[in-house]
């Protein structure tokens, strides 16, 4: 029953997919969405309790926010198993980027090149396809960042933050030894086998405060989010640099933001000249997601560049939750107008596929099988980006965000006048839906919003995360805006 | 042109595979697989090599073993882009399990439900779709090693072992704090995230010598391979234990071969009970892959049981590369007939899906979103491990393949007889073709496989690493058999 409902959805969806607007009046990306959430039950309702109890006895459900029915769920709508259907602005932890069963990754999902990759999953490294450049070209090196031409493709977020700290350390030792025609002493040789320095060296990754980099023993190394993320688990003595805390609205305190950014390069910089493990890279988000939306401006990530520049030490910008078009561009760094481009990108989230890019030859390691695994990313996942970017092109779907954004920002900047102390802290204005704001009793926002239709995420401590697809669109944002007024009254 | 060929090879095949034997005769699992590798040119041909400087611009080639075309690969059959069609018993660093192209995965991997997951890929541990604990139930946990009845669902094998030693970590630190209802102190709240002990604890895993367990920074400090997988990474300061050097055959240094591990089990009791950095778990692989194929009796097995039993310590399993049939057993850890199940089991490669079993339900941490990340594990990934469970399950590929090993073994012990000095340490026996043997031209011999049709492996220093597919059947051995001895005859 279900799996058919999502192939008669596609079919129906095909070819379906409008422009953006009919006479002036917008028409909505997904025609076959509801025009507004279906509320048929409490959430969660009998029938997901049910299967939330059954799921229980083999997973973790204590995370659990909502069971779905993916069949049922179509562009900005998510669907549960008790007919409700909800607007998610939280889309997967900001994941999915083209909405719930676009037809245009339905079409890239049953093509004879996806059925291949999935049943033929090449260890890419030994055995790459034979199109394996064609789809790197099409795909995820179209969207490259300004200065970065290679990339080197992983599985998720985690891992691809990892394969830059490594790429970063092997950069680092190959200056420290003099070139990469040097050959390894023998005894880097035998220590790197007792997990030893000089062959494990003792480097390090800079991250900043509340920033979140993922949950490896690496990457959990640079998170600094909270402590239900690191508790019990051994990690590198590495150094932290604060992130600034601006204040808001921005117009209102530029003097004490410029000092407090100024503050904190100060700092970055003290701690690469001094800290006691030589620092090979710094690892920032351009808006720190996880750990609450905490925006900078671009003059402190230049700031960041040229203090890396100045130091030799490597810049990793992760765009792993900011990344594909959410803030109105495709890569939110480029709002920065940043003369040099940072030595490395990560990415994963919205592309539905995970990894870094750099453009420094350097960066290749001076030997085969040094930054290797078996699978190596994923052609199928690689596929499916493809198509992503060829959606996000053929709506024209980050210029659609920012615009969309505004509109969404404006209609918030209102509600906070209306209701100054339950939405503080409005921030994100000009980065797309890139939005947040701080919630007194955050918790109980995210929860009432279900009552009245909508699927919201949080962050850090107490803010609201608004994380819409790029197809949200301004009737989506007029709906968002009119649950928020809703909740806000109650 | 190449997408036809899957579409036409995928429709050829459907219903096509037959039973093992006809009239007593073995019958081809696969009848469209050629009858013997196809030779057409030098490998990598004119068309490969021209497609491999093509990728070579965008991707590293050094570690390119062979560019392959999977629409045209088949069975136990690899084929290239020049028309050569070689026998692959390397499959993908041992990841297919069931054959290229097979018509039975392909099924799975054009389904309704495939696409849904493909296109709507949840974040598993928040918003789970309606169908997950039934994927899992007649699919991953259908084949959960005995004692163990939960899985945590991951995307790699290096990943899926970082996950066990958290839930290590976090079982131990429960353990020292008195309970999970005991909560966390401000020190360790606040230590955790300045990477400090007592919140980010000096505790250890244990691995051995020559052990593979990824390449992560977490993995990456238990892999004890080779120095080009370690060099220059920051590494935790854990202990390894040696690994039995078992003298081959074994039928002749029983003794020997019984006092060398004897002396691994008590110098892995003396690090447990010694080491500075207290053990939270050992790792172990049933057979070290990537270190050279070193095995060791049951007895070692049951003997670190013991030991880790008596010292509260967890014993993970590595079975990324051992699970899933090759060894003749479903699970190679089956083999040791061990009372106490391991604590753990992780399982990636030809499972084309990752995570880690457990049976204990204090492995699962005392509170939500401490064992959690965006994804958690792919449905699409799991949805085609199901279908390569039932694949194995109706061809009784577990059985067939612990056949085929005794077969290929046997073919091989005539072999090393025939050439003493080019076949050594002969090793696997009663293993399924989970085989290997030492070369003294290993990488030569490599080589040469090529030029007679067969795609090989190696692993460690010097050993001929042999990893069929489950798929492997008599005729294929008769194949792969002619071809060492054309190769060693040279």
């Amino acid at each position: 029953m279900a799996t058919e409902t999502v192939s008669n959805t596609a079919a129906g969806l095909t070819n379906a997919v409008k422009g953006l607007f009919v006479n002036g009046k917008e028409s909505p990306f997904f025609p076959e969405e509801p025009e507004a959430p279906i509320l048929k039950t409490e959430i969660p309702g009998p029938q997901s309790k049910e299967a939330i109890a059954h799921l229980d006895k083999v997973f973790d459900t204590r995370s659990l926010n909502m069971m779905a029915n993916y069949h049922n769920s179509v562009g900005n709508y998510i669907a549960d198993l008790d007919g409700n259907v909800l607007l998610d602005v939280y889309a997967q932890i900001a994941s999915i980027p083209v909405g719930y069963s676009n037809p245009s990754l339905l079409a890239a999902a049953t093509s004879p090149d996806m059925a291949s990759a999935l049943i033929n999953r090449p260890a890419l490294g030994n055995f790459p396809q034979h199109d394996w450049a064609e789809i790197l070209e099409t795909g995820i090196l179209k969207v490259a960042p300004k200065g970065l031409n290679q990339v080197f493709t992983a599985t998720a977020g985690s891992d691809a933050n990892e394969l830059a700290y490594k790429a970063a350390f092997m950069w680092r030792r190959q200056q420290e030894r003099g070139g990469a025609h040097v050959e390894w002493s023998p005894e880097e040789l035998s220590t790197t086998m007792n997990n030893q320095s000089p062959g494990s060296p003792n480097l390090s990754i800079m991250s900043f405060k509340s920033g979140f980099h993922g949950r490896l023993f690496g990457s959990l190394s640079t998170t600094r989010s909270k402590p239900v993320h690191k508790m019990d688990m051994p990690a590198f003595d590495w150094p932290q640099a604060p992130f600034p805390h601006l204040k808001y609205p921005l117009e209102k305190h530029a003097e004490e933001n410029a000092q407090e950014e100024a503050r904190c390069l100060e700092e970055a910089e003290r701690i690469i000249t001094t800290f006691h493990s030589p620092v090979a890279a710094i690892i920032v988000e351009p808006v720190q997601s996880e750990g609450g939306d905490n925006h900078a401006s671009p003059a402190f990530f230049i700031g960041l560049r040229d203090i890396t520049k100045k130091h030799k030490v490597l810049m990793i910008v992760d765009e792993v939750q900011t990344g594909v078009g959410a803030t109105g561009k495709f890569w939110a760094h480029e709002h920065w107008n940043m003369q040099d481009p940072p030595d490395m990108v990560t990415f994963s989230k919205k592309a539905q596929a995970a990894g870094y890019y750099f453009g420094n030859p350097d960066l290749r390691p001076n030997k085969a099988y040094r930054q290797f695994n078996t699978w190596m990313g994923d052609p199928a996942r690689a596929l499916l980006f493809r198509a992503i970017i060829n959606e996000i092109e053929r709506l024209n779907l980050v210029e659609q965000t920012a615009k969309t954004g505004d509109y969404l920002y404006a209609g918030l900047e209102k509600l906070a006048a209306k209701y100054p102390d339950e939405i503080l802290n409005l921030r994100g204005k000009g980065q797309g839906t890139f939005i947040a704001f701080d919630s007194p009793r955050r918790d109980d926002v995210l929860k009432k919003a279900k009552t009245v239709g909508v699927n919201i995420g949080g962050s850090g401590e107490r803010a609201v995360r608004l994380r819409p697809m790029l197809i949200f669109q301004k009737h989506h944002a007029d709906i968002l805006l009119e649950a928020f007024d809703k909740i806000l009254q109650s």
